[in-house]
C-alpha cells in the first residue's frame, strides 16, 4: 500500500499500481465518516460529551480520505486481479482501524489494542467483545457498535456477490454470475443487483428493528439488535448479550428468525421477490442449512428435556443459540456451556459451519460442506466401481474440478489458519480450550468461544494484548475467506 | 461375513464369495495361536497358573481355525477387490477379538469390554491401556501384550505394502509397486520383498531388545519394549509407561531411535541395504518427517529451557515424547501435559501427524501432509497466475489427480471420523478435551490423549463401556486407513 516500494519508488508505475487502490479505499473511508454522523447527531441531541469523540473521529477520517482522494485525482481506474486482492485486504483492514477511533476518543477510552479488537470484531461481524459495562455506554457508542457490524454486513454481501467469485477464491467461482463478471471495470456492471441487495438488507433490518420494538425492546436496543442480527454480527447492548431477554421467548424467536435471514444468500431474496416464491426453498444450500439446523436443534432439545428442563424453554434457547452459532452471529441467551458434555461438543463443531455464501455469515459455509460430501461420495463410488466416471451438479451447475479444488484448498487453509493461530495463542499461555476455540471463533467470525475465559459467559478483555492482535488477524483472514490474505503473504504474489 | 446373507443364503455363490475370505482369516488365527505358544512356554517354565489361560485360548483359537479351514477346504482362492475390503476388515477385527482371550481367561480376568479394548489397542498398535498394576502381571501376559503389538506391527507393514495400494485407498496408490500389483493372485507375487521386510522387522526388533538389555533393562522388559518400540505400539511393562526409565537418558535416547526406526518406510531399508546407502535420506517422506521432528523438538526444548528446566533432561524428554507421539507409539516418559500451554497444544496437533506410509505408524502419514501442501501451493499459484498449468512430483513420481483426490478424501474422512467419534463420546458424558483427544488418539493409533482422564498420566479404565467400544471402532478404522471400513458401511458396496 505504500508509495515507497523500493523498486518502483515514486515512479509513474507505482502511482499507476497503487493510486487506484488508495482512491477506492478512500471512498470507503468517506462512507465510514458519513455513518459516524448518525451517532454524532444522537449524541448532540442528548448533549452527551461523546459527541466530541465522534467529531474528532470524523475530522480525522475525512482528513485522511480527502488527502487520499486529492493525491489520487485523475488516475486510471482499471484494476487487475492482483490489485483486487490488495484492495480487498486494504479496505477491510483500514476501515476497521479507522472505525476504532470513537472507542479510543470517547468515554470508554479504550487502549489502541482493545479498540482495534472491538472494531475489527465489529466490522468483520464476528462479535467477540472486550468491553465491560456495555449497558452504561452512551447511546451514540451503542449505536456505533451496531452500525459498524451493519456496515460490515453489507460489505460482506457485496464482496461475496461481486468480488470473491471473480477472484476464484475457495470455490466461490460457483457463484460467478453476470453480476460478478466485470473483468475490466472497477464497479459492478449491474447496478441492479447491487441496489436490490442493498434494498433488501435495509428492508430486512428495518423489519427486524420494528419487530424487536413491538416485541418489547427499547427503541435504541431494537435498532442496534436489528442491525447486528441481520449482519449476523452479534454485538448486543448488554454484558449478558441477548441474555437480557432470556425470559422473553417472543424476542428470542424473533432473534432466531432474523439471524437466519442474515445467513441466507441475498441474491435469492431478489429471485424470491421478482421471479419465484420457491427460489428460497429450492436452493440446495438453503435446504442444507435448514436440515442441519433442524437436526442440531432436535438433538440438543431432546438432550435438555432428558436432563429435566422444561420443553418450551429448552426448545427456545436451543433454537436461539444453535442458530446464533451456526449463522456466526454469536449472541448468547444463556451460558450453553453449562448444558452438559454433548451440547459443549456440539457448539464446538457448529462454530465451524457458517451459513450460506452470499450472506452476512462467516464460517466455512454450507456449500463447501455439501460439495465436500459429494466429493467423498464420489471417492467411495470410485473405490467400489473403479472404472466409473462420476460428475456432480450443485444447484443445477456442474461442479468442475476447478471448483472442487477451490473448496478443498479453502477447507485446508481454514483449518491450517485455525491451527496455527491456536498454537500461537497457546504459546502466549492460553489453555488448550481457550486457544483452539478462540482461534476457531475468530476465523469463523462467530463471536464466543468455549471455556471459562472466552465462553458465552466470558469476555475477551482478559486476554494478553498479543493474543488480541493475533485474533484480529484471524478475524480479518476469516472474513476475507482466508486465501485472499494468504495470497498476499506469498513471495510469489509480490514477484508476479 | 455371515453365510446367511439373505439373497444368496447357503447357495454355491455364497460359498464362492465368502469361503476364501474365511479361509485366509482362519490362517491368520492359526498364526495367532502359534504365537500364543511363546507366553505359554514362559508360563510353564515359571509354573505360573496363567499357563492354563493360554492353553484354553490356544485350544479355542485352534478349534475355530481348524473348523473354518475344514469347511473351506478346496474353495477357489481368487479374490476380487470387494473381497479384499471385507478380508482386511474381518482379519483385523477377528484377530483382535481372539487375541483378547488370555486377558479374560488369565489372572487379570478382564471383562469382555476391557479385554477387547486392550487387544484392539494392542493389535492396532495404538497402545491405550485399561490395565492397572501392569508391573504385577505374569511374565506371560506382559510378553503377550508385547507380542500382540509386534504382530500388529508386521500386519500393518504388509497391509501398507501389499494391500492398500492395490485398493487405491487414500492416495496409497502412490506406493503401488510391483509388489502390490497382483490383481489375480491371493498372495503377493514377490515373496522377495515380503521376506526381506519381515527379516528387517525381526532384525531391528532384536537389535532394539539387545540395546535395551545392554542399556540396563531386565531381559523381559527389554524384549517387550523392543517389540512395542518397533511396532510403534507403546505398551510398556509399567503403569508409568516408559516413565520407569525417566532417569535413564541412555534408554530414552535408544527408545527415541527405535520408535523412529518403526516409523520409516520399511521398503527403504531394503533399498538401503541392497542398493544405496542414500535411499533413506533421499526419500522425500523421510526428510519431511525428520524436519518436522527437528522443528518440534527444537521449539519445545527451548520452551522448557526458558521455563528454567535443565537443558539436557529437557532435550531428552522432549525428544522422546515428541517422537513417541509423532510416530504414534504413545510411550510417555513424563506427564508432558504439565509442561505448559504450548507443549499441550503442540502434542494435540502432533497426535494427528503420524509417521511414513509403509511403516508401523498410524496417523495421517507424512506423505499426505506433503501432497496436501503441494496442492495448496498450486492453488495459490493458480490464484495468482490464472492460466498456468501446475504439476507436482513426489519422490520423482507424478502426483496424478487420482492420487490428490485420494489424499483429500482420506483427510476429510479422517477428521470426520474423529469428529463423529468425539461427538458420540461427549454424548456419553465425556468432557470436550477427553472426547476430542480420545477420538483423535484412537483414530491416529497413538495411545494417550490429553486432560486428567486419558492424558499421559491417566488410564482409559475409567471410561464407560460404551465409550470403550466406540474407541475400539475408532482404532480399527484408523488402522485400516478409514476408507477401507467406510466403504463397508455404504449400501452401495453391498448392492454392488
Amino acid at each position: 500500500m505504500s508509495f515507497s516500494h523500493p523498486s518502483v519508488a515514486y515512479s509513474r508505475e507505482a502511482i499507476r499500481h497503487w493510486a487506484p487502490i488508495l482512491r477506492i479505499v478512500a471512498v470507503l473511508w468517506m462512507v465510514l465518516a458519513l455513518f459516524m454522523l448518525l451517532p454524532l447527531i444522537v449524541l448532540i441531541l442528548e448533549r452527551d460529551p461523546d459527541a466530541y469523540a465522534f467529531l474528532e473521529a470524523i475530522a480525522i477520517v475525512l482528513g485522511l480520505s480527502g488527502a487520499a482522494l486529492a493525491v489520487t485525482h485523475r488516475v486510471p481506474m482499471e484494476l487487475k486481479p492482483w490489485q483486487m486482492f490488495v484492495l480487498t485486504a486494504a479496505s477491510w483492514a483500514s476501515v476497521s482501524l479507522l472505525a476504532s477511533l470513537p472507542l479510543i476518543l470517547g468515554a470508554p477510552a479504550l487502549s489502541l489494542t482493545n479498540a482495534v479488537f472491538e472494531s475489527v470484531s465489529a466490522i468483520t461481524t464476528t462479535g467477540s467483545t472486550v468491553m465491560v459495562g456495555i449497558e452504561h455506554l452512551s447511546d451514540g457508542l451503542k449505536l456505533w457498535r451496531g452500525l459498524m457490524q451493519w456496515l460490515g454486513g453489507i460489505g460482506i454481501i457485496v464482496m461475496g456477490i461481486a468480488i470473491l467469485p471473480f477472484l476464484k477464491v475457495g470455490g466461490m467461482r460457483l457463484f460467478h454470475t453476470e453480476s460478478s463478471d466485470w473483468s475490466e471495470k472497477v464497479l459492478p456492471r449491474t447496478g441492479g443487483i447491487a441496489k436490490a441487495t442493498l434494498g433488501i438488507y435495509v428492508g430486512l433490518s428495518l423489519l427486524a428493528m420494528a419487530s424487536y420494538w413491538l416485541g418489547g425492546m427499547q427503541p435504541l436496543d431494537a435498532i442496534v439488535h436489528g442491525m447486528t442480527s441481520l449482519a449476523t454480527g452479534g454485538f448486543a447492548n448488554s454484558d449478558t448479550s441477548f441474555g437480557a431477554y432470556a425470559d422473553k421467548p417472543l424476542l428470542l424467536w424473533m432473534g432466531s428468525f432474523f439471524m437466519l435471514c442474515g445467513a441466507l444468500p441475498f441474491v435469492l431474496y431478489i429471485r424470491f421477490l421478482r421471479t419465484s416464491r420457491a427460489a428460497l426453498w429450492q436452493d440446495q444450500q438453503v435446504r442444507g442449512l435448514l436440515k442441519l439446523l433442524l437436526a442440531a436443534i432436535m438433538v440438543l432439545s431432546v438432550w435438555r428435556v432428558l436432563q429435566g428442563d422444561p420443553w418450551f424453554a429448552s426448545l427456545t434457547h436451543v433454537t436461539f443459540n444453535v442458530i446464533s452459532v451456526v449463522t456466526t452471529t454469536g449472541y448468547a441467551s444463556d451460558d450453553y456451556t453449562l448444558w452438559g458434555a454433548l451440547p459443549v461438543a456440539a457448539f464446538f463443531y457448529l462454530t465451524f459451519v457458517g451459513g450460506c455464501s452470499g450472506s452476512t455469515s462467516g464460517g466455512m459455509k454450507m456449500f463447501r460442506f455439501q460439495i465436500a460430501l459429494f466429493m467423498l461420495r464420489n471417492q467411495l463410488r470410485y473405490l467400489i466401481h473403479a472404472n466409473g466416471v462420476f460428475t456432480t451438479r450443485y444447484n443445477g451447475q456442474p461442479v468442475t474440478s476447478d471448483i472442487s479444488r477451490g473448496v478443498v484448498a479453502f477447507s485446508f487453509f481454514f483449518f491450517i489458519t485455525i491451527a496455527v493461530l491456536a498454537l500461537s495463542l497457546s504459546a502466549l499461555g492460553l489453555d488448550l480450550v481457550t486457544a483452539v476455540t478462540g482461534a476457531a471463533t475468530a476465523v469463523a467470525n462467530v463471536g464466543p468461544g468455549l471455556g471459562d475465559v472466552i465462553g458465552p459467559a466470558g469476555n475477551f478483555y482478559t486476554l494478553p494484548a498479543a493474543a488480541k492482535w493475533l485474533l484480529c488477524l484471524g478475524m480479518l483472514m476469516g472474513r476475507l475467506e482466508i486465501l485472499t490474505v494468504v495470497v498476499l503473504m506469498t513471495p510469489m504474489f509480490w514477484r508476479r
